[in-house]
């Protein structure tokens, strides 16, 4: 008989809910839509619908069930099991640790949804047998999860790994979190669009004008013109793996890792993404802290931050 | 009973050596000039005599000693417990380790300067009982030390906490590690002096350019002059504390630590110094990652080298 742990990857769009095996295998995962989770009673009530369902499903026993590791967006208190305030969930004050501890009788660990992604590729996707690694998520922000002496590094109040709001243009653009010059601005999915639009409305000539006048302009499609040699296009994704490399170069002399794992949607531009940022990082980082440092594509996708949250019971148990 | 530990900071001019107890207190020292210790085979036979007679003149049995540890300048390949190669002291490829174990019979541990420094104040200096923090050297470069989750950070090849080439200006000056705009090149004392020397070569009155031309300007008397107004002074203090809070800012959204310690000799202008960083650092952290961080001196000045060596071997012992 082996031990298995259920991982929960509550996100704005949807609640995924998987099994994990000791090995950080998902055996067996469901989703239903976060709409259903309006109220933290109602939502807490059908967690624990959801997950008794997936036991009773999985055939596997209680008795070999670990424990239980959430991932969410927004403000936590980690320590305290405990939600302040969720991002897109209006969910607030919630003692959720306690809570499903008390109806499910299996230890629950939180955690933000980055630093479960970052867990789950640490335990088995792009990172296994990493000690030192840096997750970064290329999607709407610029997210991070960092992982050091092979344990998730929070801080003191959960904001570690928040890579996106390194400043790497001095007086650059205004970020949403208020600061100017994060590498959001240039590197996210929002940054790249703003920058194409920018150009547009001072006139510079891209194919790309119609999707920004139709509102319609997606990342991809600015890979897609810069392949077919359109300047904006090219410039913008210039712009951010520059920024990306900067970012890296930074990273490189504080926790100094052996790879970072790159993720989220841009990282689906695969090699026109992940060669230039390689020279990018080449470029700017110091020789002795990025000598043989790999820049590697995450591998888990979507199932990252179930399995991740599943691994905050595994590091518990001492499987992970 | 209780037990002890040995301490060795082999530094570019002196070799410190102390005893400390389980509370991290150092409890007697010796120093002796880096020049006797030119070649490894004669450095570590000294080495070897000196530990020895502090031993044999605290009257501590060899039984109650649980370990030496050894702070060195340079590259390091530490779980090797071997020197690379030192910076200003000529020695290459030691395994210094496996010589001190086999001459003393006591487990031995190495690892950078800035790093023992850091556990030193977090034993028994500024930074008791607190988990993660980042220790900041202000001397001839800008060094660091990073403590997360509790344990010392070192990355994959030993350069974690090398926070003096964190980039804040892009396309900034020359730094010695050979990129632009590291924070070295604004907030060290050799960049401090350099930019009162290019003020005084661009023609810009003060009150520093008799020293310039002598050759004898000490960050001191920048402090001093700023203190009276000179605006040349003023303007370099500024902007080196500029970069500071900038170097702040990143780190508080990488490893969000609870604590900055503040260390080094331009650490001594005090209030002149930790009030206008304060500010700087307000002014461009994230406040959720900054919020009741604290930015306070390092407390054991050139003790925190020994005190955190030693510290190396208390971790292993479960010391600390």
């Amino acid at each position: 008989m082996g031990h298995w742990f259920i991982g929960i990857d509550l996100g704005g769009t949807s609640m995924k809910l998987g099994m994990v095996d000791e090995q950080g295998q998902l055996i067996g995962k469901t989703e239903e839509p976060t709409s259903r989770f309006v109220s933290p009673e109602v939502g807490l009530d059908r967690m624990v619908g959801s997950v008794k369902l997936m036991v009773d499903q999985t055939g596997i026993s209680w008795d070999n069930i670990l424990g239980l590791g959430i991932g969410l967006p927004g403000f936590l208190d980690i320590p305290r099991g405990r939600i302040v305030k969720l991002t897109n969930i209006p969910w607030e004050n919630v003692p959720i640790q306690r809570y499903l501890e008390d109806r499910l009788q299996v230890p629950v660990s939180i955690d933000n949804d980055a630093n479960a992604a970052a867990l789950g590729e640490a335990w088995s996707g792009a990172g296994v047998g990493i000690r030192d690694m840096i997750c970064i998520t290329l999607g709407t922000g610029v997210g991070g999860g960092i992982i050091a002496n092979g344990g998730l590094i929070h801080g003191v109040s959960g904001m570690a790994g928040e890579v996106g709001h390194i400043q790497v243009e001095k007086d650059g653009d205004l970020c949403s979190c208020g600061q100017r010059g994060c590498v959001e601005t240039l590197s996210s999915a929002t940054g790249m669009l703003r920058l194409v639009r920018e150009a547009v409305n001072m006139g510079k000539q891209t194919r790309l004008q119609k999707s920004v006048e139709q509102g319609s302009l997606q990342v991809q499609e600015i890979f897609e013109e810069a392949k077919r040699g359109d300047p904006v296009a090219k410039g913008v994704i210039g712009t951010a793996i520059d920024g990306l490399g900067r970012l890296m170069a930074i990273l490189s002399v504080v926790n100094n890792p052996e790879a970072f794992i790159i993720g989220g949607g841009i990282s689906k531009a695969g090699p026109f993404l992940f060669e230039p940022l390689q020279r990018s990082y080449g470029l700017y980082a110091l020789s002795q802290a990025s000598a043989g440092v790999r820049i590697i594509p995450a591998q888990l996708g979507n199932d990252a931050g179930i399995i991740g949250a599943a691994g905050l019971q595994a590091k518990q148990a001492k499987v992970l």
